[in-house]
């Protein structure tokens, strides 16, 4: 069960669609061109998570494509309806919850150049169920594999037509990659740059830890790199902080994961999944930390 | 005016379809992941130019996204359905073929992987009038300038997952360049790898010529700093041997573009465009190698 609601001017609280018709012109630059940004976010317990952070860098993605995109408060609007639509759908449907599982939703915001010549882009809305594959790997972890990205970490400084940094539809190499590791028997992937920097998964931040006597430390791939700046990772870090974490950004080689006491990857939507083995090679997984991680996570709003 | 017609299984002639309304599904992976592969043919003067080369290739770009994609004999039919009813609909609108001036088309051919847990993709075929600007670009030239790809020369070789040499959906680094280059002042760009190679235009092939007396010398870049195979450069280097012009194949650095007698990018729909300037600095334009190039390409059938 999918619900679509465009972003539209002349729809103040966005303009509810079929996702099952087409809706789409095959004219429009998101598809010619994968010309758009695009946001994921997890919806679930009433709420959509980190609405403000994932509107910040939608905004931002748009920006360096020089992509003209709705204002925050007509995504908010086009929002609480798709939910409320997808919330209703599910009481019509039947659904109830589970006792101790909540259900989960991924909420998906495009927005796209539009046709070549038209005067506005295309924004739209989506609320579908959460992918169940990603909830199991919240427990049974994941097996990575690294990846050259081929670019170098400092790309992104010197060629900003690269687009590095910014979400965008053209996630061509990003579906390469997980099918390539897909056919290694691995779950996901972690990028690695020509010059030896970790980087980030296919849809995913990086995050490490180390536990040293009391003292428990974070660590992420530096912005510097040209990644994604992941709005989880964000949000676990101010949680970590205010638990008395030390918090550190990379730069992070290969031999830094191997050397962790825990490595994850994380997301808006599968949330924090543990890394089991990298290129095959076990990691340690260090439960109580994991456990911690998972409350600070399940604290996010 | 823009014709549509699916390539369908249902329908062995294509499906026509309004291209003016909603067509596609915003879950299509196509748009949500720029998932998917295209060519851009020239139509003019009653034939679709370089028919084979253009499906060999989709072919191969597919072959690389491991995307299943539609038989060349049922890409062909939806083809001749949508250059007949461009015809038809240009007739009905009263168009006639000014003196001297063929009109032309642009084709355009898409496969995406299709939406997400779909069984098959979604393919289609659209004919619409070739961009004025690419036609006037022929005679009045080129300014480009030069802009690191990010990747080096052997990335493409060790990375398949860059998807180096496939023409895919995601293809907004290129309509990135090519902002960039407007905002400059220029026209076009000329991708350079981070190890100082010459690699290709943002939707086009680098060619340069030599003339030694009565010798004739045309240079492309080797295919193996992971550029695309370009259909009209393969056709002119055809042209161009039975015509006796030596052949080369890079590797090129920028310098070699400034010692060439003449530096074109050519590409299927605006055919051969010369440069006249390379990051600000002119380029010598040898009109009678331009005049013999532009006769072999006027042939490309």
């Amino acid at each position: 069960m999918t619900v679509l609601v465009f972003v539209d001017p002349e729809f103040p609280a966005g303009r509810p669609a079929d996702p099952s018709q087409p809706q789409l012109s095959v004219l429009d630059q998101g598809v010619t061109r994968g010309d758009g940004v695009f946001e994921t976010l997890l919806y679930t317990g009433g709420a959509v998570r980190k609405l403000d952070a994932h509107l910040a860098r939608l905004e931002s993605s748009a920006a360096m494509c020089e992509l003209p995109v709705p204002s925050a408060q007509a995504w908010r609007s086009a929002v609480g309806t798709a939910v409320a639509a997808y919330d209703a759908a599910r009481s019509a449907a039947g659904a109830t919850e589970a006792p101790g599982m909540r259900h989960e939703a991924t909420v998906k915001l495009v927005a796209t150049r539009g046709p070549e010549g038209a005067t506005h882009g295309t924004a739209w809305v989506t609320v579908s169920p959460a992918p169940e594959l990603g909830q199991r790997q919240r427990e049974t972890g994941l097996s990575v594999i690294t990846l050259d990205r081929g670019y170098d970490s400092e790309a992104g400084d010197r060629a900003p037509w690269l687009l590095m940094g910014a979400k965008t539809l053209s996630y061509g190499v990003n579906m390469a990659a997980l099918r390539h590791a897909r056919k290694q028997g691995a779950d996901d992937v972690i990028f690695v740059s020509s010059d030896g920097h970790v980087l980030e998964g296919a849809t995913s931040t990086v995050l490490l830890a180390h536990r040293e006597g009391p003292l428990k430390r974070l660590v992420t791939p530096t912005l510097q790199t040209g990644i994604l700046p992941g709005t989880t990772q964000g949000a676990i870090f101010a949680a970590a902080q205010s638990a008395g974490w030390e918090l550190g950004y990379g730069p992070l080689e290969t031999q830094d994961l191997f050397e962790a006491d825990a490595v994850w990857l994380v997301s808006s939507v599968r949330l924090l999944a543990p890394i089991n083995s990298i290129d095959g090679v076990g990691i340690p997984r260090d439960r109580e930390l994991h456990a911690e991680l998972a409350r600070m996570v399940d604290g996010i709003r």
